[in-house]
């Protein structure tokens, strides 16, 4: 039997407002399965820097934690992002959503300046230093291109997103809501996904073609 | 053009142990748009009658409202369930978890006692009554069987669930997590979903399964 290839998936919380995009993230974890891969999930164990009402769109004063709430998407199943070991996995999967921009890095607030999580930072550079591949979806390729130089990504439509990975020193592509960018020096697959007003089917069109391109990276 | 089939989704939250299962419910979505259909969202404007941290799997203090949590499935794109007027859709759908159980309806707690939310209940007398297509996932048949006397459905292998279905006047069918049962009588589709300890690809296929019978029973 073919040996299955092991995926770390990071997420950023529950909800495309203020933690991962949930559909983008269930999609990864699809495409995972369905093409014969197994993953793991990790998320880091800190706060949620705030929580968003999604039906009004407004800041709420609750706290939630960011592993916490994104144990809601794996069912349970999640550990704290500090456990991660790049040794333990072939390739790396950072879905999308604010939380991205908000938890795994401060890119909503700071922009250009964003600071990269720790931990986050962390599993970047030790999965390329290990020459594994790494996937990022909707906004997760704007960290991509802050901790890895020179990258090939894609962030959708030119915009503030794209600029700054281009001033980090990556080159942007850009390509439809379904579609990747495959940078294969790097082994860094992209796919803008909900960067665009797309449709549910376009996005989970972006995060299996995703999973797919990893896969081939691997062979 | 052919016209697009209008789907009305009911969520209960935004994760397994406490609200809407994640994965049933975008994959009911996703599969109603790969397959030409539309749809809007609805949950109940409610409290949810509790909160599961679901790292720990245990209850915590805060309060959380359904409507606005299943927002977070929806990014945003929800609306109440007292709005919600069966004339204006094809079908009815309901994904599974533990809201299905605690905040549709009281199943988690009262068993075979259960008491269905009047709008819930309401929405599927009236979709019943215009002779429209139902299909409920996981859980969430116990609530139909309720209410839709005579049905013919599944909740996978036989349980507390099943027997209180079979109680009701339901005709129950095991199958397997990804499979369906189809009631061409009373238009009910219904999968087993995480009835099963299933992987996430066979929950995909039982939401695809369900979503494409009602469009056959729609034709």
């Amino acid at each position: 039997m073919e040996k299955k290839m092991k995926f770390a998936v990071i997420l950023s919380g529950c909800g495309v407002y203020d933690g991962s995009e949930i559909h983008e993230a269930v999609f990864a974890l699809l495409s995972i399965d369905r093409n014969g891969g197994e993953y793991q999930v990790f998320a880091p164990d800190k706060d949620q820097y705030h929580v968003i009402n999604h039906l009004t769109g407004q800041p709420s004063n609750e706290k939630r934690n960011v592993l916490a709430e994104s144990a809601r998407i794996t069912r349970g199943k999640i550990k704290p992002l500090s456990s991660f070991n790049s040794a333990d996995f072939d390739a790396l999967v950072l879905p999308g959503g604010f939380g991205a921009a908000k938890n795994l890095s401060t890119y909503a607030f700071d922009g250009e300046n964003l600071k990269v999580d720790p931990e986050v930072e962390k599993a970047l550079i030790d999965m390329h230093k290990a020459n594994k591949p790494i996937g990022a979806l909707c906004i997760a390729p704007v960290i991509v291109a802050k901790v890895i130089k020179g990258a090939k990504l894609t962030l959708g439509e030119i915009s503030s997103a794209s600029k700054a990975a281009e001033k980090f020193g990556s080159t942007h592509k850009i390509v439809n809501a379904g579609e990747i960018v495959v940078d294969n020096d790097n082994k860094i697959v992209s796919s803008p996904c909900y960067m665009y007003n797309a449709r549910i089917s376009e996005v989970a069109e972006g995060a299996e073609n995703t999973i797919k391109a990893i896969l081939k990276l691997l062979k």
